[in-house]
């Protein structure tokens, strides 16, 4: 295992340079050397499902993951089918952009009951596994931060995505270790390796003290207190090789020029992945 | 079990009436028929242990804990000595102004290796397991919400806490449950289980989104997500019938009427809890 994660790993996840649109990422992407990238599906509409298929082909851009899917649970059936039909067509879309993740974040939160919106979660997940399995592509649980239950995940330790991807299926559902998500877990460590060849992918972003801002609270590498090497180190004894996802949410990040942002944090990689 | 909380299990966590200091809490108790009260120790030493005592005896309250010791992690040797004393002082008022429970926040954060701070805490609340007992003092390992993790406690979940207090042993040390700290969790109802006859406390507020401040952020019961009522209830299966405090660090309630603000909070309490 190697003290430095290598550039060829590199991944922009797409919303640590929420200030470019999709042609402008791919492009920027390429002036420094990236070879993968994550994509959000709101900058993909935008710019348009064929126009970013072939610009990525062109720019020579292999896909990480598509963000994201999930979002399963609501207070009505109606509802819930209504996002489930949304899943089916995010799958739609991986496939065609030639990724083999689909991300899901398992929310909203608990408005009402928490064991249900949990259940809602699984029933979802469930339900679109035959779709993803038809278009050859594996669904990712990425637990979020416990801070998130009320609004925006009810999955919030490794331990509970690793419950469900073994209890729906190993064959097509996996976990995404976001370090920003989970790196207070005491029982971190045991969960990564439970998760040996079943990790779909590896986020990376710091905490720093003060948290500012809920959903934009996260920093560049270095600049909190995440011990990334060691947990890449774990990712990789678990059997993860693949690419390193760079996933900040940070309005600092976001008010630069992109270009600037996109090289601090490739420089940041370097130092502290 | 009951539908709802009686007022004699209410007790009055101190930090709720911020804008009280300890005789105005004390004084404000009585006239609203409040049974217990949780003391911090900054108010305390502000009034004074002696007047403290007299004045809680006089108007007939009993403490419920005494809030806090732990803040055992620290960079050198010589700072987990000092703390390991202040602790022991924190003993020495607890057992002098009758109560039975020290809360143990086990702090402070990760800024550097958090296994190492999580090894600083055990040994820590080993070193003063002989003084408690001494004192006839049972400690309350409280785990705080994984979002304090880099800065107030490494000790994040419940299971987390049980397993100390196991491994450290039970007749001298217990788990205090914070629905604020413990609600997103999804083992929680298996950790309240296992952590019967040991419960040695019960604390209320609300989880209201979004979260405006990290420390400050706790809102009024029946303002938020959590699910009260049930977590009483699985709390009592537990074994536990003692008081239930109300802590609310929240800054709309600092500034009121401090009156009016225990009020409101008691009222909350008859409709939430």
């Amino acid at each position: 295992m190697n003290n430095q994660a290598t550039m060829q790993r590199f991944s922009l996840n797409q919303i640590t340079t929420e200030q470019w649109g999709l042609a402008e990422a791919i492009e920027g992407s390429v002036r420094q050397e990236v070879a993968w990238m994550s994509v959000w599906r709101h900058k993909l509409h935008e710019y348009g499902l064929k126009e970013a298929k072939r610009h990525l082909s062109d720019a020579g851009l292999s896909l990480s993951s598509l963000c994201r899917g999930g979002m399963f649970s609501a207070g009505t059936k109606e509802e819930r089918v209504r996002r489930i039909e949304d899943n089916k067509r995010a799958i739609v879309e991986a496939a065609e952009l030639g990724t083999d993740v689909l991300v899901l974040v398992c929310g909203p939160g608990a408005t009402n009951d928490l064991n249900e919106a949990r259940s809602h979660v699984e029933e979802g997940i469930e339900a679109i596994v035959p779709y993803a399995k038809d278009h050859g592509l594996k669904l990712g649980i990425e637990p979020l931060h416990p801070m998130y239950a009320a609004d925006r995940s009810v999955i919030n330790t490794l331990e509970q995505a690793n419950d469900l991807a073994e209890k729906i299926g190993k064959d097509h559902v996996g976990v995404v270790v976001d370090a920003f998500h989970v790196w207070w877990d005491p029982y971190l460590e045991k969960q990564i390796q439970r998760a040996t060849g079943n990790i779909l992918g590896f986020h990376v972003s710091d905490w720093k003290v003060p948290i500012v801002d809920m959903f934009k609270g996260r920093s560049l590498m270095g600049d909190g207190v995440i011990e990334l090497k060691k947990m890449r180190k774990r990712v990789e004894a678990a059997g993860y090789k693949g690419p390193i996802e760079v996933e900040i949410m940070n309005q600092l990040l976001w008010d630069m020029n992109g270009n600037e942002a996109l090289a601090q944090v490739i420089d940041r990689y370097h130092s502290y992945v």
